[in-house]
């Protein structure tokens, strides 16, 4: 399978051996040195860093791809994202940025000389500093690649909707072991070869991961071969470990890749060619830190996974160590390669392309650059009627997927907006979307097939994992996007959702050159109240929790009571940049309260007393009933009429939360109200009895500053379920309209007369509760047939 | 591939599939009716379930590889458990387990005639009743199958060190969309046939999962085989709709899969081949709700995603639904198959295998059953000698690592014992396990690998999900196991741990037949503190929050803050049962503070006065500095030492904290303090400052309800990070000796008078700190070279 003929003229070769052997050069100084940048004096302790960190092994690599794709680049005019899955080696972009120039333009201190090249080696890894990865700091960079796993889905997800971008994706052989990098593959099923740029993935076999050999290293030719074609692709394997014959291989086969990946995209686009295509893909079988020592220590270095690391440290304190270093920097011949000043030599320079095509300042991998408002008609269009509290029925979902689906049609045109989702999309009311387009779909079809197309613009993969990955990569070069999830599972990409936080904290605050991004919006539903069908392990509401850990700046949680208060929270996350936001709301029909006008008061506020359902106006309530979240806000109306009811004196205040984060200090979040206010509205004195949608600990962790939080007393979820009834389920967590009254009975000091009526008449209905639904399925008339009434 | 010649005779055919419609008649009752289970009255509105729930479309399929599965094992008289992937087709494994018989057994309630019959459908999603899934409560699983993508490493799981067992894993050509699964065929690079048993992994291609086709039913069948192959294994196809046809067809298959199992055991147990094997699989290829209304209000059902739920609802008021359910029912034609009073005829009751060779109650499926204990050395031995606090530097993992070396020798024998991880074993200090035992290796190797072999203890892939669902399998089937992580990577599988902390819940409350199994244990090192080589994608302290949000119960956190107390923890933890175990500690070099007496000591406690730290004996402290976690223990104690010099008359008393959990009250967890036990140490008046690991509102979130809660100011991890000195970690994050003492001085009312210089004092320093830092690159001695001296 490896190519023998040659493309390369010999002058070519050397110019990008010598381009490699910068690269190489640079990423071990970066490593190691802090001073003595071009070895003008020999090598000593003052020169090397006191804390050796960072990683070696996948550099050269790196390094080697960056100057093949820079050749493909200067060669074909093509626009073309890096990405490394092992990100650990941030020296090899680094120094390849720098040496485009790129670096230099962004962070003018590192300048393009001696000078320059000292800081480029001394900040690495240091106080003060850059980050080990490639990380957002890393001009060119749209994946950290610190948890690994995600590099192709981010491919795949930057070159939707991107026609003119290809994204060369090298992916550890290590991190193909892991299970999202393992469904990313196939990906390709749902590119479309017409609209969507392309995806090189080279998977780069160098054999091992921290300590171990890989799987895909160890298995047979015949095996891999036949897993990538499986997979859909048609590997090219450039194998090897002599640098000159490798530089020849790994040209022939970038030519025919690219050759293939445009001829592909010209039967699609000129042919109009429908069929999925077979993308190319590379295999680079290359030793771990090549280049490198051979042997340190006694035990193999290069070609071993003891090379993945610094190679060897304490250089300090060891001689032989210090020599093995200024041997193995001096391997690379730096005076063949930079004028004494520290200056690539031109005709390496020559190598790099030029201004934005260079892939350390491609406008894509900066995607606020490109980033076009979203055209969106005006969500009131789509406002349900609710002529008053609690008279309609209906499902919230659906007005906000005809709201998404006129979005779809506005951007059309631009192609900047999709949707995405694991198989739920049409099962969590957003069948809608369907009007306008289709689902992403290029594998085979059959006639019976329901709204699957090559040009949809509805992702859906069983996959919560490539979902996320798939976002991500959209949003990061300049779009926006929508993702609708289960509750429960979109547990599944916690560790996905840490890591773009991460990102999103560090270029909001850190990085000035990074322009605002559009935001990441979920939508959970079906969440853990109405689990009808499925039961405990379809129930969990703690992504929230997850959530509220990462930097209040870029996070916010929506818990939108109904129709018109969802619809008004979408409009304002799909408008917003740069935050994560998290919107949870059911699918289940339910009743409406707030017509459209209080809806986006509601909404703006945050947080608000719902006066009709309150009777304490004009003087301070017994109790604040508050609720967040759309079952709870149910709850808590039906309690407050058993009240009316039972205690037609008890002065009740109804206060309901839209957005969770007013509930902290104002210090702790921006959009957290002042203590004034918080005490306004909560008192400072009386009962709260909160029913929240959640798990109840999060209520306390977020108000247990306020005043009167030694008066709050929640309830949630406290892990109790299975498959039942709606109210049962709130039974079962003593959420429920009754035992929110006994709360209330419990705690207001007034209600102790009544207190022991009012506490058996609770205990009664409960009992009759679970008699009626063990007997008959479903929940007592009084609770179906519940209506709000004035 | 598909075979022609026959190996069923034509009764044993009807038979097989007899048993296959009364499987499927047993399923359509338990979504349907709750009465009439033998429709021997005309079917009408009473017997329809009011909420019809559940899921029929895999259940056929399900119910179809169950009896050829009983087939084979009557045959060969061999052990299988079957894991349903799709778990949602509980109908399927409770019509089985009770036509076996077992489920009357288990539940005697269910009992084996129409009265048992009329329950069985009954109790089906059903309030009071049985989960959808195929959940604990379903006899004969290890897997509920709900949060989909598990299937595969459970089977995997299980069959480590069970030469006699085979698990026939069903896995849904949705759930192979799944990262986790994806990556989990490669389990078979870790299966030694030697000593391991075998999985048959089989492929549900039923083309569809909720409303989408799928994947791998969109690719050629050249693509498929290639990708199985790829994978490492024999694919065998069973493709086609006619029951005749498909039963011959997969009878034949079976026979040839496990001849091929039993003959690659032959070749590895009788011959001692040691090269990996080409293990078979099957895909079996049968329509979505095969046997199931072909059309439904015009549509199309079977064969189609529309059946992948209840094919139908709004049935006691909608006559044609209800003919359509009656004539789908009566095609079963069930008087062929159970007596008048609802017993399964005899002749089909014979096609079960009988005892504890059915697989609803192989004892493999309740794994406490089977476990034995494991053999322990006593911990005490390998305790470091630590003369004096703070006199010794050490590795914590290290002692540990040489104890769980010498547990893997004593129970070598029983074979019962694995440690888990994603490739960071090694990197983790627990090195000296290899001393022992190897990594499991079964792909090819090289003479410089280093640790690998067929025979290895230590599973390592770079897949944190496989190594959870491999440690899960392993558990559930009763044995011992032990995973360790890097801390922020452990959220990768936030979600698995979700589904079998559920999982214990409702085994460990709720079913006494489910004996108790052996703990899940987390080691979560390399963690946010010292992520020297990495930085902020690496620093993610918050698995403990995630931990706590599920029932107490089952839940334990443990913050060890040296390598003694970590000996006692893990000692601890591996004796436990039905919990979930957490420890955290870093693995970096590190003071040690604890002999093994006193370590043992507070250990048991769980949290603890450190007199030797505190100079409040005999009366009350100024101030209370409390710490959890082995750095922010250094700080604190650093911090004691400023506040001696600088404010010699401040009474300081140090509490620490190994079990988190003891600061719930006691109403919350079984280990918390009580009020009393809580307030005598934290007193109830006095400032507390709470030097913690993990983001420090999981603190408030324990202690709110405690009295002296309003003086409790916890530092913590706030998100802030990058890679930086391991000092300078703890400045960003205000959880330094310096911010501490300023936290001090802020909140002593004795200190008012000398505030301010301390603060100036504390200011200077931090600045040195940093001016320091960016030019060494390293830590200041004085902190670096910090020692607590008496
Ligand atoms: C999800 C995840 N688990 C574990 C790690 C720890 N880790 C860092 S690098 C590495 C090995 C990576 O191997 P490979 O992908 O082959 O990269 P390369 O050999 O090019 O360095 C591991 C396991 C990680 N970064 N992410
Ligand atoms: C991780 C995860 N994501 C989403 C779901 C929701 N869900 C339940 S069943 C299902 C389709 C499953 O399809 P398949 O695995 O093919 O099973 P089958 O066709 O046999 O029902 C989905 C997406 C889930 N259970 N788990
Ligand atoms: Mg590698
Ligand atoms: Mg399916």
């Amino acid at each position: 399978m490896n190519q023998t003929t040659t493309t390369l003229s010999e002058s070519e070769l050397e110019l990008m051996n010598a381009y490699w052997r910068a690269a190489n050069y640079l990423s071990v100084g970066q490593i190691y040195l802090m001073d003595n940048p071009l070895l003008k004096e020999p090598l000593s302790k003052e020169h090397i860093k006191p804390r050796l960190l960072g990683h070696w092994g996948t550099t050269p690599g790196l390094n080697f791809l960056y100057v093949h794709l820079n050749r493909i680049i200067l060669n074909r005019d093509l626009d073309i994202v890096y990405i490394a899955g092992p990100g650990h080696g941030g020296p090899a972009l680094v120094a390849n940025v720098w040496m485009e120039g790129t670096y230099s333009e962004y962070y003018p201190d590192v300048s393009f000389d001696e000078a320059g090249m000292t800081r480029l080696f001394r900040q690495f890894s240091f106080p003060g500093g850059i980050p080990s990865h490639v990380a957002p700091e890393t001009p060119g960079s749209i994946h950290e690649g610190g948890e690994l796993g995600y590099a192709l889905s981010h491919a795949y997800g930057a070159v939707f909707d991107n026609p003119d971008l290809v994204t060369a994706c090298v992916i550890g052989d290590g991190e193909a072991e892991t299970g999202p990098l393992a469904t990313a593959w196939h990906s390709n099923k749902f590119l479309n070869p017409e609209r969507d740029g392309a995806v090189l993935p080279i998977l780069h076999l160098n054999g091992y991961k921290i300590a171990n050999p890989t799987v895909l290293a160890r298995i047979s030719h015949d095996e891999l071969e036949q897993l990538m074609t499986g997979y859909g692709y048609k590997p090219y394997f450039v194998e090897g470990d002599d640098p000159e014959t490798m530089h020849r291989a790994m040209a022939e086969t970038m030519d025919r890749c690219f050759d293939e990946i445009a001829e592909i995209q010209r039967r699609a686009r000129v042919e109009g060619v429908t069929e999925r295509p077979v993308w190319p893909m590379i295999v680079f079988r290359s030793p771990k830190g090549w280049t490198g020592p051979k042997v340190v220590d006694g035990k193999p270095a290069e070609g071993n996974w003891r090379s993945h690391q610094v190679p060897f440290s304490t250089v300090r304190d060891n001689p032989e160590h210090m020599e093995l270093l200024e041997t193995w920097l001096k391997s690379y011949r730096a005076e063949e390669l930079f004028t004494p000043d520290g200056v690539l030599l031109p005709e390496l320079q020559a190598l790099a392309p030029k201004g934005k095509k260079r892939m350390g300042d491609i406008p894509y991998a900066n995607g606020g650059l490109l980033l076009k408002e979203l055209r969106m008609p005006d969500f009131r269009d789509y406002a349900l009627d609710v002529p008053k509290p609690g008279a309609v029925e209906a499902e919230a979902p659906k007005p906000m997927a005809r709201f998404l689906r006129d979005i779809m049609k506005m951007n059309d045109k631009t192609a900047n907006f999709r949707v995405f989702g694991p198989d739920e999309t049409a099962s969590n009311r957003l069948g809608d979307l369907f009007e306008e387009t289709d689902r992403t779909w290029m594998a085979n079809t059959i006639p019976a097939d329901d709204h699957l197309s090559p040009d949809g613009r509805v992702m859906e993969i069983l996959s919560e994992h490539t979902c996320q990955g798939w976002l991500e990569g959209y949003l990061l070069t300049g779009r926006h996007g929508f993702f609708s999830c289960y509750e429960a599972f979109i547990h599944i990409i916690d560790s996905m959702f840490n890591q773009h936080a991460k990102w999103l904290k560090v270029t909001d605050s850190e990085i000035p050159w990074r322009r605002p991004i559009a935001s990441l919006n979920y939508f959970l539903t079906s969440h853990v109240w109405r689990q009808d069908h499925n039961g405990f392990s379809h129930q969990d509401p703690g992504f929230i929790d997850h959530v509220v850990n990462k930097k209040s700046e870029v996070i916010r949680v929506y818990l939108p009571p109904d129709a018109n208060t969802l619809l008004s929270v979408t409009d304002h996350c799909l408008r917003s940049r740069n935050y994560i936001n998290v919107i949870v709301a059911g699918k289940q029909p339910a009743w409406q309260w707030l017509d459209m006008e209080a809806a986006v008061r509601h909404c703006t506020s945050g947080i608000g007393i719902w006066e009709w359902a309150s009777n304490d106006a004009g003087g301070e309530p017994d109790v604040v009933m508050a609720c967040a979240g759309d079952v709870p806000t149910l709850e808590t109306l039906a309690a407050v009429k058993i009240l009316h009811k039972l205690a037609p004196e008890l002065k009740i205040r109804v206060v309901n939360i839209v957005d969770l984060m007013t509930l902290q200090p104002k210090e702790e979040h921006p959009h957290g109200l002042s203590d004034r206010d918080f005490d306004d509205l909560f008192t400072t004195d009386k009962p709260i009895i909160f029913a929240y949608h959640g798990y109840p600990w999060l209520i306390h962790r977020l108000t247990y500053r306020r005043t009167n939080h030694p008066n709050l007393h929640v309830r949630g979820y406290k892990e109790e379920g299975t498959t039942t009834t709606p109210f049962d389920m709130v039974v079962i967590n003593d959420l429920d309209r009754f035992h929110l009254v006994a709360d209330v009975a419990n705690r207001v000091e007034s209600l102790r007369p009544q207190a022991a009526y009012i506490k058996q008449y609770v205990r009664d209905r409960l009992i009759e509760h679970k008699e009626y639904i063990t007997k008959y399925g479903e929940d007592m008339p009084e609770v179906r047939d519940w209506k709000w009434e004035e």
